[in-house]
């Protein structure tokens, strides 16, 4: 069946990572907490893979590029110096009658203001008043003017709680690289061009997250900040395109629903001559997955004006000194995990039944392997079913499931997304080999148990 | 030469951490900030190395512990629940003069007030005055009653900041794996021993941190609840305590190192009835690295009745249904590193020079090879080292140096615990093998480069 065609798609993720165990609404049994998400043991595995994926790809396998892994509450100051505690707003509005609070630039949309024509939250207000805006929960017309709202999260650092304690949780993991940027060249004296990458949390306090884990108030980035020279920007800007879409294609992402949206110089931040939103057609709509963006030397010069400390780089070459530009690519964990069980969901229509599957790439998948004992009353395969666990958990990561029968044990495993089933029965006992199924084809194979490892290593490795 | 009598080490640590790129302080080019770290690119790799051997030994290779990784940020019910709003306090006192803020636990230590015997921070401000407890800073008298403040950092979430909007930064780990206990339960009908394990952030807004990286106020944890019949919890509280001691063996911490402190009742949360901090001799004394508790079914109890949801666990041999009980091992992401630090780093007086070597376990160890050409004006051997490079990074976390003398570059592999040194050199070109030179015994071997893989696998995975 067609993916796209599906309009319960989305409902039927939700409820299967719910059902099976790989994203449960947090504080479930507190009634939730808003849009806060919890990943359970299948969540966890994913997101483990990706992330264990990409620092290998991008941290280990380059010579160039420095892992780094920073606070999350850092100096206040990192903040202003980032422009984040002035500018790092949403413009918010207020419904006097019912009390809604709204996004404006939201309601804005559908009164079709061109928000990009808008310099200010006061020409935000006129333009919302003059389409007759009304609040889109009561339909009101009686609203405040609109005024930003920071999406730092605040917090008090020691015993007292005003100014001087205020601290925030940082709202993209990009500061750190740059204000760690002089750390990383007294010790490692690298040359351009090269880059500082981190994965970790970030929180942005947003007023309507939603779309499952789409946009959710805390999240993990897995970013870079590429130092290079200026008149090179071009080149490494295509590159890392390039470098992006080739992840893309090795999580097992399909090209078709990628699409890459160019960034017009209106909507640009002003100090950007470039930004692509790498967009993924998700069933809510064709939205941001990663980004890419030239930032010039904008952090490392606000970051040296604000610390007064020399941020310069001294270029062997020509003999100067100079701050660095920056390529910056951005990849989120939550919206990469939403992306590849879209991708990976299918049902596919067997003689008797509907078999839902989630196809995984391999190296994606949260458990490789499941052991399944044809019987759970026969010692002897129990006993076997275990030691044939014990021989393969060491190299990938398996599951052990004893209960139900086997043809509803390998539905199970389909749902999840595991690889192969390898299924111990009578025939084990007396002849040392075990049943393999191929979790797409569904076909079987017999394999020896000595061989299991070296067979199991060739389908997932390579 | 011997470790403990070494009163400037955890100066030297400090120093070559900073040095090399393990840690930083963190946002250094703003004066730092108040007791926080970044982990640089090798503090980055230990970290990573000593979480994943942590996750591989306690969640993949059993079949019975379910790893999770939850928000954050989670509904403030929370932590009504499990007392920590109320009751997650140090004691504080404020000298009247000099304005300093003190911990009043701390001061009452210097005076020999037995803190086990005092109930209440009034009891705790009368034993102060009875000592003629001074300010510690300038000596006065005049110092304010106790009374107790709350390590849990304050947020607010969505665009008011009041009460109603108040949540907290989790201040342990561990109540996600309750707060979740229902989920797990209803995904994957486990049978009681099981545990739900977790790695992640935790946040205390500690007064007086320090030591480096043994106190901070934002750090890692990982935990395990597992959840066990009341009568059985002797026998899991031992096997947990061995499960601990064995981790503590393969990671590299001499068992001399390592000492078990029983907590004695009345020092005991009264829930528990027994504990163990195994604690380790830090250069600033001996102290808590680890802790193991045995918690009964406080938490669940807490939770199932301030939620209002059955969080019992119905057992099908006896047909009943009860609260499990709770053995909780806990780890110390950040003291594992400095308590690595402090066992690796060994200064070894040569002929001529001193050699500092961080001797990691191979497995701990942040990069376990690097290649170096002999001389980098020499375009042949430049190119074979990089070919050497790149045949070797996707199996082996490797680094690439071609700054300095031979001698120094090994001196500097050392000093950061690099197990293996592959020299490339002018023999090479002829006979395609290379030296490769051991950390410890700093003997030279050469071997194929098609043998390279096969050399390394076999001495650093076994």
């Amino acid at each position: 069946m067609s993916l796209t065609s599906n309009e319960n798609l989305m409902e039927k993720i939700v409820s299967l990572c719910k059902r099976r165990g790989f994203v449960y609404p947090s504080s479930e049994i507190y009634g939730g907490f808003a849009n806060s998400w919890d990943f359970g043991p299948l969540g966890a595995e994913l997101k483990l893979n990706i992330k264990n994926l990409w620092w290998k790809k991008f941290v280990h396998q380059r010579d160039n590029i420095f892992g780094i892994d920073a606070s999350i509450i850092m100096n206040p100051k990192v903040w202003q110096a980032s422009g984040h505690v002035s500018g790092f707003t949403d413009p918010l509005i207020d419904c006097k009658e019912c009390k809604a609070r709204i996004r404006a630039d939201h309601l804005a949309e559908g009164y079709n203001i061109e928000l990009s024509k808008i310099k200010n939250t006061k020409k935000l207000s006129e333009a919302l008043k003059k389409a007759n805006a009304k609040c889109p929960l009561c339909g009101s017309e009686n609203l405040t003017e609109v005024r930003n709202f920071n999406l730092l999260f605040k917090t008090f650092v020691g015993p007292v709680e005003d100014e001087s304690s205020t601290a925030y949780l940082r709202g993209e993991t990009a500061q750190a690289m740059f204000v760690d940027f002089k750390n990383i060249l007294n010790s490692f004296h690298p040359k351009l061009p090269f880059g500082i990458a981190q994965i970790g949390k970030a929180f942005r306090n947003e007023i309507t997250p939603g779309n499952f884990i789409f946009r959710t108030r805390e999240f993990e980035q897995m970013e870079i900040e590429y130092f290079i020279k200026k008149e090179e920007w071009e080149k490494h800007f295509e590159y890392w395109k390039d470098q992006m879409l080739s992840w893309i294609d090795e999580i097992g992402i399909k090209r078709e629903n990628i699409y890459l949206h160019e960034i017009p110089a209106e909507e640009r931040a002003h100090y950007s001559q470039r930004t692509i939103d790498i967009e993924y057609k998700f069933p809510f709509g064709q939205k941001e997955l990663y980004g890419l963006a030239y930032r010039g030397d904008y952090d490392l010069k606000n970051h040296q004006e604000y610390s007064k400390e020399d941020l310069t780089y001294f270029d062997q070459e020509t003999n100067s000194r100079f701050l660095p530009h920056v390529i910056e690519p951005t990849f989120g964990v939550e919206r990469t995990i939403l992306a590849l069980l879209v991708e990976a969901y299918t049902e596919e229509k067997l003689e008797k039944e509907t078999r839902v599957v989630l196809k995984f790439n391999k190296k994606i998948a949260p458990f490789k392997v499941a052991v399944l004992p044809l019987v759970r009353n026969k010692e002897e395969i129990v006993n076997k079913s275990k030691e044939v666990f014990n021989l393969i958990k060491e190299n990938f990561v398996s599951m052990y499931d004893e209960t139900g029968s086997i043809g509803k044990r390998y539905r199970r495993q389909d749902e999840i997304g595991t690889p192969f089933c390898i299924t111990i029965d009578f025939e084990t006992l007396n002849d040392n080999s075990v049943t393999i199924r191929d979790r797409d084809s569904m076909k079987q194979e017999r394999v020896r148990i000595e061989e299991l490892n070296d067979f199991l290593n060739e389908k997932l490795n390579n």
